[in-house]
């Protein structure tokens, strides 16, 4: 299965009166990991969200924090990809600084699309080529 | 032309590492206080939101801190309608904390819709019985 | 144990492109669920996150989507208090718009400073009179 | 007087329900703009934020958005020192998409800290090295 890294400055605009990253923003960064991953990929993400509307909206996920993070930390999120089924995929997520462990989680990803002026989500099997690209191993 | 409040408590995700709120959080203040206005009014703001699309982007902006604002803090958007024309209005906004102003700013709106896969928004003539509403004095 | 409610007009702010809840706002509608328990209990919130700086930092959480959240909806956050330790408790959260319920999850939750200029969160013992609170049926 | 550019990509996250970038985030890409300046300075801005507390709060601000910004567009943020006093400092911003600008704006920003516990934001005088480095002609 594939593996990927994704590096992210921590932005003052994501933290709170704590000091530290607001906490529904590590969602934020795990969902900039995906982008950044199907950006890799051969399935032209940025053109269908905008040509057709689909997308992988979450359909699951949680979260673990083990370290506080601060505005301007260098981050990396490292993202496996545990499970690839016909219409879902599952991903693993670890924050890393250097060599501390930040926060831990996974998510369940859907590919659907909410055809305008409709209320529901519809469901679509993942693209053969992208479905390919994800289970490949690649370390 | 109509005057409207809205009141808002500041929530912490809306603070930053100052322990204050974030300053691009202000302009979601003014925007809640528009979509406020909005739902108060004879439009049908989220239904047409929903159906058609149309909406109210801001065309520009501005504004002016001068006091620190609290997770916590029970605040007031008091804003005043300034002037309407065919497809823009422009409001004037204050943000009060009992007697102290924390902040004030503007916004210019128009009314427009992005068609589903289009990347251009087409702005819109305002609806009659919305310019109607706005224009009323109502204190 | 305690059970709680927590109304909220979900944002225009609060959406992405699919035009539903973008989902790391599900848990800042969590959260704002955990203070609004905060604000109702007999531990002053409010005043012990200015004065001091000690607050409720969650240490990890979880949630599912069944159903999209959008701009306008007026939901409801029904959160359960599940468990209470000496230095932490954990909620269960349901989102439900009138009879449906569009997401769940959950959420551990710590009592804790952050010394200015430290990097470090300390743990505390939640305060007594807050556990009790916490612990007591209302249902 | 110095210019600056920093690159951003738009994320997912900072769209709404129209498909384009939710408009105070507009400003959130100026911070970043004058977060990523105040890095490339003499001044250590992350150190000084974390150890001290201080950091460079807006007092006032404005911008006028002439085209829509979409998930995925590669933008620049350009940067023109306009005005350097004891106390604060004036920016203007152009965000541009290739040869297209889709944005302008300006911010006034002060230098200032706010101490632990206090409800007030004290200004200082601008750090010298900061101020002989803003006001430097560099192109």
């Amino acid at each position: 299965m594939r593996r990927f890294s994704h590096a992210i400055r921590v932005r003052f605009a994501e933290t709170d009166t704590f000091g530290i990253v607001y906490y529904p923003n590590i969602f934020t960064y795990f969902d900039l990991a995906v982008e950044a991953l199907l950006d890799a990929s051969p399935y032209d993400y940025v053109g269908n969200l905008r040509r057709t509307g689909a997308g992988f909206p979450a359909l699951e996920c949680g979260g673990a924090f083990s370290s506080p993070i601060f505005a301007g930390d260098d981050i990396v999120v490292e993202t496996d990809i545990e499970d690839v089924r016909t219409r879902a995929f599952r991903v693993r997520h670890r924050i890393v600084r250097g060599e501390d462990v930040l926060a831990s989680g996974y998510e369940v990803r859907i590919y659907a699309r909410k055809p305008p002026g409709s209320e529901t989500i519809e469901g679509l099997p993942l693209p053969d080529e992208l479905r390919a690209w994800l289970t490949e191993d690649n370390v």
